[in-house]
C-alpha cells in the first residue's frame, strides 16, 4: 500500500501508513444505535448519509501517516491545520541542503484577483527574466548560507538567509476528518497553486489505495462541509 | 494482536487496532536532525531521552483504537480528555439493556480524604446493607425504564431514570501521547478506583502487545510529564 | 452585560463574561491583507464575506464565559464538543442536592423518527401516568442516595443511583467559532428538545448583548458551515 | 492595561486584551466541590494547590489576546503550539515591507551543543564579517523581491525570495494554560535565544498587569508541568 509521488521540482508525498477501514467507520456509526450491518448496499447508504449530513466523527476512526517534502511557504500554509501531528526538519540541528522551488510558469496579478485566485498572463520572455532574477537571488542565498556556516555561525542563525522557497520535510499524522477538511480547502481554486498540487496528489493516492472505497467515495460525492 | 479484557462486573476493554511502532517514533524524532539509526542501543537511548525531556510529539505517531464498555460515571470522567475521538452508544436511538455496576466493596469517607483518595473501612454487614439498598433502587429504575418505554415514552426521555451506574459503550481513537496522559492521570491513587481498573488493564494490554517495547518501556520508566 | 436566563424546570444559563468585538474580528481579518477600515458599510461587508465563505478563524478572537445548570443527559451531549474548556461539579467531592428534570410534555416515538426527530402524540392521561412513574422512580433514587450517604458510602459511590435526569453545573469557556458550531448543531430540529432550549436561550442572549452586532448578525444570516 | 514592548530589532509584543481573573479560576475550581471562599489566604492556597498538582483546567478560564511582530523563523516555532488561534499577515495578499532580523551577537556551535544550547565564542571581527555577509544577502533578496513584483510576478510568488529572517505579524488568542506551556518551553535555555526574548518579555508583561496575581504567582513559584 505504501507509495510515493513526486510533487513540484523537488518535493514528494509519501503515504507511510493508514489505520482503519470502511468497516471501522460503520462500527463507530452503529455503536450509537446498536444496529448491525444489513449488507453492502445498506453500508454504502449509511456512509453516504453520514457524509451528506455532516456526521463526521465516525471518519475520525481512519488515520493517515504521511511523509511530505515541500517548500517552506507551502509548509507554512499546511501547519495552520491544528488537528493532527507534525514532526519537521529543524534548521537549528540540521544543516539544510539548499534546494529551492522554481515555478514552471510565473503568475501575475489579474484584474479580479480577489483572494489572489485569478491571474494575468506573462510572455515567455517575461517568464525567463523572472526566473533569471529568482535564480540569481537563490544563488546568493545558497552561497551566503554555506559561508555563514563556514565562518562559524550556528546553524540556527545561518538559516536566516534561507528563502521561503527552500524545501523542508515533515511527517503528518492526521485523521480522515481533518484530512477531508485539508483537501477541501487546499484542493480548491482559492488555494495557492503549489499547495493545490500537493492536495490533488494526496487525494488521488487515497483513491488509488482503494482501502476505504465507501468513505472516500462518499467524500468525493458529497464533499466536506460544503 | 487484537484482544479483550473484562473490567468490573459487566465492562471490558478491547484493543481493536494500533498504528505505528518504535521505528515510526524514531523516524519522527530524527527527521528534525536528519540523523539515521546507529543501532538498537542508540535507538533505545534516543527514545528514553525524548520521554525524559518531555519531547512528546514523536509519540503522536502511534495511534490506538479501543472499544470500551464501562459505567456512565466512568465514561463521564473519560470524556473530559479532549484529544481523541469518541463514538458512543446513544440513549436516544438505542434501547438500553439495563446493566449496572455494583461495587464489590464499598468505600466510605476517610479522615484525610482530600481529593477523596483515602477511605475508611466498613464492616461486612454494612457492605451488605449498602448493596441491598443499591439493588432495590436499581430494580426500581430498571422497571420504570421499561415501563416508560412500554407506556409510549420516547427512548430519549425514558432514559431519564437510568442511573449513573448504568453501562455504556464507546470507541476511542487516541494517540500515544494523549493515552499516556490518560494513563498517568487515571492509573493514579487520586483517580476513582473504578476508572483506575480500566487504566491499569489497558496499561497491561499495551505492554503485552509488545508492539512498542522501547516507547512503552520509556513511559513505564520515566512517566508522562511528572 | 452579565445576565441569566432560566431553562427547563431547574436549569439556567448565565453569560459570565465576553472578550472581543466586531473590531477585533476585523483586525484579525485585515492583518492578513494589511488593509484598514474603509467605513462601517465595508466593515459589515467584510464580516459577511468571512462568514459566508467560511473563513472562520477571525471569529476565534471572540470568547464567551458561560455558567450552565442542566440535566446530566444534556451535559453529556454538551461535553462532546471538544474545542472549549469545561469545569463541572464533581459528584466525588460534592454531595448533590437531588434535583431532577421532569418533561412538561412527554414525546413518543413517531412514524418516521429517523434521528428521533419526529414524534407521536400522547393523551393527557398517558402524560400523567408517565410523570407519575418517573416521579416514583426519582423519589426512590433520592431516598436511596441520601440513605447510602448516611450508611457510610463515599459520595463517589452513593452517586451510582443518581439518574440521568439529575441536574449538574459547569463553567464553559468557548470561542465564537466553536460556539457557532454548537448553536448550529443544537438549535436544530435533529437535536434533543431539551438541549435545543439551552441553545435557543443562549442564542437570544448573545443577540441581546448587542456586543457583536456585525459578527452575530452575519452568523444569523449565513449560518455556520451550512 | 493595554501595552506594548519592543523585542529584537523590529519586533514587538502587544497585550491587546485579557479575560478572566483569579476569582474566575477560583469559581471554576470550586464548582467541582461546591465550596465557597474562606478568605484571601485560603484562595491563595487553593490556587497554589491547583498549580502544584497540575490541575490546570481552571486556568483555561483566563484568556489573552496578543499582537506579535517577529521574524518568520520565530513564528514557525510559535505556530507549533496548537491550542490557540492565530491570524497572520499573508504574503499572498499583502506586499511585505522588507524588514529583517540581524543578530547583535552571533552564536557559534559549541562543544556540547546537544539541542544547540551551548555555544562557542566569536571574535568581534568574526561577528563583523558575518553581519556583512548577512547584510549583503538580505540586500539582494530585498532588491529581487521588489524587482519580481515590478516585473509582474504575483505577490505569492515574489515572496519565494523572502528570507527566514523577514518579519511577520500575527494575532494570537490563547488561554492561560496553553500560554504557561508556551512560556515554560520558550523561556527556557533549550529554546532559541530569539524566541526566548519574546517569552521573557510576555512573562514580564503579564506580571506587570497585576491582573492575576495569585494565578501568575503560582505559576512563577511552581512552574507548569515541571
Amino acid at each position: 500500500m505504501i507509495f510515493t509521488k513526486k510533487v513540484l521540482n523537488h518535493g514528494f508525498v509519501h503515504l507511510v501508513d493508514m489505520m482503519g477501514s470502511d468497516d471501522r467507520v460503520l462500527d463507530a456509526a452503529r455503536v450509537s444505535t446498536g444496529a448491525s450491518s444489513k449488507g453492502a448496499e445498506q453500508d454504502r447508504k449509511l456512509i453516504e448519509y453520514l457524509m451528506k449530513n455532516r456526521h463526521h466523527t465516525p471518519f475520525e476512526k481512519i488515520v493517515f501517516e504521511w511523509h511530505i517534502k515541500c517548500p517552506i511557504f507551502v509548509a507554512r500554509q499546511w501547519f495552520r491545520h491544528r488537528i493532527g501531528s507534525f514532526n519537521e526538519v529543524s534548521g537549528r540541528y540540521k544543516e539544510f541542503q539548499f534546494e529551492a522551488y522554481y515555478p514552471d510558469e510565473w503568475r501575475s496579478p489579474g484584474d479580479t484577483n480577489h483572494q489572489g485566485s485569478v491571474f494575468g498572463v506573462l510572455t515567455d520572455s517575461e517568464d525567463l527574466e523572472l526566473t533569471k532574477q529568482l535564480d540569481f537571488a537563490y544563488k546568493t542565498m545558497k552561497e551566503t548560507y554555506y559561508n555563514l556556516l563556514e565562518l562559524g555561525a550556528a546553524k540556527e542563525l545561518a538559516r536566516l538567509v534561507l528563502p521561503m522557497g527552500q524545501y523542508t520535510e515533515f511527517y503528518w499524522t492526521v485523521n480522515m476528518r481533518a484530512f477531508m477538511n485539508f483537501i477541501s480547502l487546499r484542493d480548491d481554486a482559492h488555494a495557492q497553486w503549489e499547495i493545490q498540487q500537493y492536495a490533488k496528489t494526496m487525494r488521488n493516492m487515497v483513491t488509488k489505495t482503494n482501502r476505504i472505497p465507501l468513505s472516500w467515495g462518499a467524500f468525493e460525492k458529497h464533499g466536506y462541509g460544503a
